[in-house]
């Protein structure tokens, strides 16, 4: 729940549990908690000015309906037409990663911002992107997949079964492989050490915290990985020139390690050198919570 | 010149000779020409309701200015305050690629349609999108350079220095490469007679003549480009979601032999599969002349 300002006024949540039960009883849950919380600060709906949705998967926000999402088990799911029949409200959807930008460009790093790309390194790459002042969304379900566009055609297999996607190599799950590769190479490599030498324990934390000790294998493993994300930023910046250019997710909790030479790598590399808008590339602010501030703004 | 239905009326033309004169003095035989055709078609400048340009290079489409171009040597060029000096109109300029995807959406191939891209294969991979029937033009000079995005992390060499763009590998001149490079290899390729056995003689069309007479070479020199290009294009469908993808420029010449198996290659490749809208892939319409059908409607 927020306010006029983007200020947020309370949150709740509770498990989907869509694999074990239907749609709708996922719908009446979330009506439920949204009534739960507007009791509990005391304002009525007829002072709400809409309801917003962020879902996982391939949303058609025009029509309102979560395409597919693997996630939640989802096909073909109406969910704007079943929330408005518990709210007398406009509901609005679309893509988390979507909301997520929104959100960082209403109240977090973004803020005032007209041109932006955030791109968030969990177990996937989410990307969202605000051109012009307009949140976008793709023409049909499946747009704004930043994270299955290619970096490698032919290259390492993607979860979505394509080879070669950003994803592939700049998600979390993909330094860590790269870095428990790396680390099974070189037996002398601090990363052994970390993992408390069970390569299983390997985190995307360990590469950067080993190349702080100066460890040459996680070096490399670290340099790399800058180099795919920057590739893929490069990317981006040639499609839309954003002035902002946000990190999130997991990984972006190494900070300057990762964001000072991600900044130099994509300086140098854009289309047009120094004729062309380069970003700025930093932290986003909002961390999980950026969903949230993103859909109550759609 | 075009009227309000975005049908063609007349136009001109002179050669630029940007190289040998200031851009004034361009703008100046830009200003007379259309005061020609104004005259030669009987109306007033005061029954106009707007002029716009489009140019090659980087374009701050918001301030008007043509930021870079390599082609007229132009650097920071404020065009639209100067041709606004010559007409009492509004005066809008945009890149050229992107004009040609405008055209095609006003009076062309995708004529209705709210969401279009284009690629133009020519010497270099011009590429342009309607998002929504909105042109996107990027938030700062340098945006919408669909060509400068990544095929081959580290692969072949572009024109614009970068290594594996998709121009190195889906142009005009990257087939014709690719098809040199394959007669050489195979030296009964039927390549070499087409080229009068001289490889200096290669261009677009002859790898896919070659491969309609049964040459094995050829053919694969043809199934290369159109998996290089259709990996493209998954990419920007992934992003956009179009409902059209227009092909343009020489190569668009070859097709039902390009363009059918483009549609079968992209239609199985798009992230989500059936749950994700799949573009319709067809030639382009309006040839060398969409910038001009687009400019006139920026």
């Amino acid at each position: 729940m927020l306010d006029d300002d983007n200020r947020l006024l309370g949150k709740l949540s509770c498990k989907t549990r869509a694999h074990e039960r239907s749609w709708q009883e996922v719908a009446v849950d979330m009506a439920a908690l949204a009534r739960q919380l507007l009791a509990q600060l005391g304002i009525a709906e007829q002072d709400c000015l809409k309801l917003g949705i962020g879902s996982p998967g391939l949303i058609d926000h025009l029509r309102g309906e979560v395409r597919y999402s693997n996630n939640l088990a989802w096909t073909d799911v109406p969910l704007v037409a079943e929330m408005q029949r518990h709210f007398a409200l406009p509901v609005r959807l679309s893509n988390d990663a979507n909301c997520a930008v929104l959100g960082e460009a209403v109240a977090g790093a973004a803020k005032g911002a007209e041109d932006v790309l955030l791109l968030t390194l969990g177990s996937g790459v989410g990307g969202g992107v605000i051109a012009g002042g307009v949140l976008q969304q793709g023409g049909g379900a499946g747009g704004m997949e930043l994270g299955h566009t290619l970096l490698v055609c032919g290259g390492e297999e993607c979860t979505c079964g394509r080879l070669g996607c950003l994803e592939a190599y700049a998600s979390a799950w993909a330094l860590i492989r790269h870095a428990r590769e790396a680390a099974e190479k070189h037996p002398a490599s601090a990363m052994h050490a970390l993992c408390r030498n069970d390569l299983a324990n390997m985190n995307g934390a360990i590469p950067f915290e080993a190349a702080r000790m100066g460890d040459d294998a996680a070096q490399q493993v670290v340099d790399d990985y800058i180099r795919y994300l920057g590739e893929g930023i490069v990317n981006f910046v040639n499609i839309w020139r954003p002035e902002r250019v946000l990190i999130g997710g997991g990984i972006s909790n190494e900070g300057d390690p990762l964001i000072l030479p991600l900044n130099e790598y994509v300086r140098t590399r854009c289309f047009g050198g120094q004729h062309g808008r380069v970003p700025h590339i930093e932290r986003a602010a909002l961390a999980g919570d950026a969903g949230l501030y993103g859909a109550a703004a759609l």
